[in-house]
């Protein structure tokens, strides 16, 4: 059905005549033609909740960048939001909830999200599948339990994440209780995304990288393993930024791929995940290099990967300030480069 | 001399009665008494440029909290300021450079900062041996050349420190003048420490953890081992937050103490870091549990080091939100559990 199925076809390991490319954040600040619409929605939330506007935002990068899948545009804050702790998006500073998690009762007042308080997004997804038309595959997406439990607890971004690590070592049962809640509602919530439409979905567990290794295993890699099993008809992805140490343990994750940050090493990862599809893993800041040296960073990640059966991506989101004309230049790298390792 | 050498003995890799303890920022806000005299010096910057506030707050964790080091009360970034890049503190912001650096002619501009240009840290370092009367060693200290660029360059803290970044894959020759310049800057200053009487240096690469591992070679750990090479009068710490990929290159620094984080495991880091005495590593975060939570995690802690040379502290620098009897709890539990396993 999809006329180019090369980011499915990797994901459940099969052979393919090249690497498929994506860009975590593909869709937005660096494209110009994001910017527009993003001034027409008149904020960011606001952006998200409109189906029509989020479905052409998240089209654009395949028109534009030439990339092999799109995803979704939404943000990872909806979950909480339809759980009932509603998020606003500050300029410069991100997302701040005015209430915050404290207490046993915080959480018991939280509802489970079912996949209709989430229409806006399931809205999206359908105008993109439709206006699509096949091209390449949708990536569906949601936070990680944890990731979201440290922006609930918090009340918005932290270097330490210190007040929603010290609710795991003080109140570890109220942390459970939160985590099973919100890891039904993204249950409910990806598996409307993919009724909808969405042919892959990526796990995203921003904060992996501010636990231990045990309390990772506890605190999430124990409920990301839950939605992964409870989604079986598409292939999953999960991006642990951080959770370098936990990359023996993802090797036996139900999910298909694993993505790396720039920070782990390919050979390594390779040898911890053998039975995983690897995506990664270009530091963002290469592509501020010239397009000699974005090239060069180019080949030689894929050299790295060589035959693991790869995603090409970066370690983290695109940074706002990159040029599109870069973003294209390691897309179309891949393209020509991989053939020669198929 | 020392009445209490159990750290330098540790560092030094000689049997001890018992596993030495002092914690990073142990001189700070936990402390009422630190709070008070902060309160006089006016400002943060003030309180490091008074040598006789600064030894006071640099002794306070030895009386009050019975640590087995004292740390000289300080700042990293007291050595771009002596090379003529000024910063300043602002209250739930951090440090902010008004000016930063760009150019070729930015770092030329700057000159190498020899020991005198930094007396008021010599002096307290001075006033705080004579108060201090050998009870127990002082610790000097610096910050990493790399983690020092990543402040001049990006003009404060930042999430990603991509302004940073970019300088490397976009003018790679004046990111190496310019940590050049900061190295010699930083040999000057330590050696001036030692003279002054610090007992070990520990050198803190707060930002290892944004880079590659090739990057962190080529633009931190090369630096890194120039300073020790260049200090050979005391044992030397290497702290490097975030960069678990470097522990086996780190195993051949001219250092005899490497810093482990929490994210670090700590049977994997005694493996890779087998020459080394290793520091470290319990999650600030976890002095907020109760005192049965704190001793259960110091012991389990203290056994997985086990018959490895070992000097107790964090993973990271004691949060400001802190309870000092939990802190005390950690110390004490060291000290008396730790008889068990000399």
């Amino acid at each position: 059905m999809l006329q180019n199925n090369l980011l499915i076809q990797a994901a459940m390991g099969q052979p393919t005549s090249r690497t498929p490319v994506w860009l975590m954040r593909q869709a937005g600040r660096i494209l110009k033609e994001y910017r527009q619409v993003r001034e027409k929605a008149g904020s960011f939330i606001n952006l998200v909740k409109n189906p029509e506007l989020a479905a052409e935002v998240t089209i654009q990068p395949v028109d534009i960048l030439g990339v092999d899948a799109a995803i979704i545009f939404s943000d990872i804050l909806v979950i909480p939001e339809a759980m009932g702790l509603p998020y606003e998006m500050e300029e410069r500073k991100g997302p701040v909830f005015p209430s915050v998690i404290q207490s046993k009762s915080d959480v018991e007042n939280l509802r489970i999200a079912e996949a209709h308080d989430l229409h806006y997004v399931l809205d999206a997804i359908r105008i993109t599948k439709k206006e699509l038309n096949n091209r390449v595959p949708l990536i569906g997406f949601a936070g990680a339990p944890f990731t979201l439990l440290a922006y609930m607890v918090e009340g918005g971004g932290s270097k330490t994440f210190s007040k929603a690590k010290k609710l795991l070592y003080t109140h570890p049962e109220i942390a459970h209780a939160l985590l099973e809640k919100i890891t039904q509602s993204t249950i409910n919530y990806l598996k409307g995304q993919v009724e909808a439409g969405a042919n892959l979905v990526q796990v995203f567990d921003s904060w992996a990288g501010i636990l231990s290794p045990e309390q990772y295993q506890e605190f999430s890699l124990a409920y990301i393993e839950k939605i992964c099993k409870a989604i079986p008809e598409v292939p999953k992805t999960v991006f642990a930024k951080g959770a370098f140490f936990a990359r023996e343990r993802m090797n036996s994750l139900s999910c298909q791929v694993v993505g790396l940050d720039w920070n782990m090493d390919i050979e390594e990862s390779k040898k911890m995940l053998s039975n995983k599809v690897l995506q990664g893993n270009l530091d963002p800041c290469a592509l501020y290099g010239s397009y000699d040296a974005v090239k060069k960073e180019t080949i030689n990640m894929l050299n790295q990967f060589g035959k693991h059966t790869h995603i090409a991506n970066l370690g983290h989101g695109l940074y706002p300030d990159t040029d599109p004309d870069k973003v294209r230049c390691f897309i179309d790298t891949v393209k020509e480069y991989s053939v020669t390792l198929h």
